[in-house]
């Protein structure tokens, strides 16, 4: 399998382009969801729950196993055939913050009365998670104390 | 205009599938990636930055406008006919949170052998800053200390 990094002449500079050629597509975004934050695994699952056609959904899982981020597993229920399900990498846990980033985003500029159907906490203590910039001291940071700056690397 | 927050009926109960409404389109955020990390304003800019066909740049961005994440602003210069640009409103500087996260997972599961092209950075004392999950005392937690709940609103 040949990745992106393997050739710097050929991929784009723009870090957050080349996550996109991996998760930029909303049905793609829709099944690390159902993997990522309801802990979905089976082909079968995600068909329905997500209602999307069975070919649809091969080639999306099929292109996240190609990205490195699931893996195929094959397993075997007593007296069915042997089906597939699909695990997230170490790669794919960590889209866990861009789909909480989404999930904030939506909760907080795309409310629903009814108030978030999901919520974030704490594995140990139950405290309220949310997604932000943090220091190299591991301290939360204004959106706004934040600039982006270009590198030496940026084409010119 | 109306918003999808207005009908609790129609729209989806999660908080991710409402935001990709809005973002969830590979040109769209990389209009988003000008507008908010290169700071990016006129059409003219986007046009050339990214190669895109004008009528293409024009819907997406009048898409942008209708979803509250910019303003058109009219501008001119002496001797030239009055043009437009396009700045983010609060709603949109807070999506620079969603790009910072793609751009990190890009930077650390797509790296190039040059580095990044880009870097954030503090405004005041230029620390690294990445995206992380912090609780409520601002402090960042890891990953896999982070669990996604069901509410009484998650639909049954």
């Amino acid at each position: 399998m040949k990745r992106a990094h393997d050739d710097d002449r050929t991929e784009t500079p723009c870090s957050i382009a080349r996550t996109l050629e991996v998760v930029g597509d909303k049905w793609t975004l829709l099944i690390l969801r159902e993997a990522a934050v309801e802990g979905m695994t089976r082909f079968a699952e995600f068909k329905e729950r997500l209602g999307i056609a069975p070919d649809l959904l091969s080639t999306r899982l099929g292109a996240l196993v190609d990205s490195g981020v699931m893996v195929k597993q094959p397993y075997r229920e007593p007296g069915s055939r042997t089906r597939f399900s699909y695990h997230l990498t170490p790669a794919g846990e960590e889209l866990r913050l861009i789909l909480a980033a989404l999930q904030q985003w939506g909760d907080e500029n795309r409310p629903r009365a009814v108030g978030p159907s999901m919520v974030r906490r704490s594995v140990d203590q139950g405290r309220p998670i949310r997604v932000a910039f943090v220091d190299d001291t591991g301290t939360a940071v204004p959106m706004d104390s934040v600039k982006f700056l270009r590198t030496a690397s940026y084409p010119s």
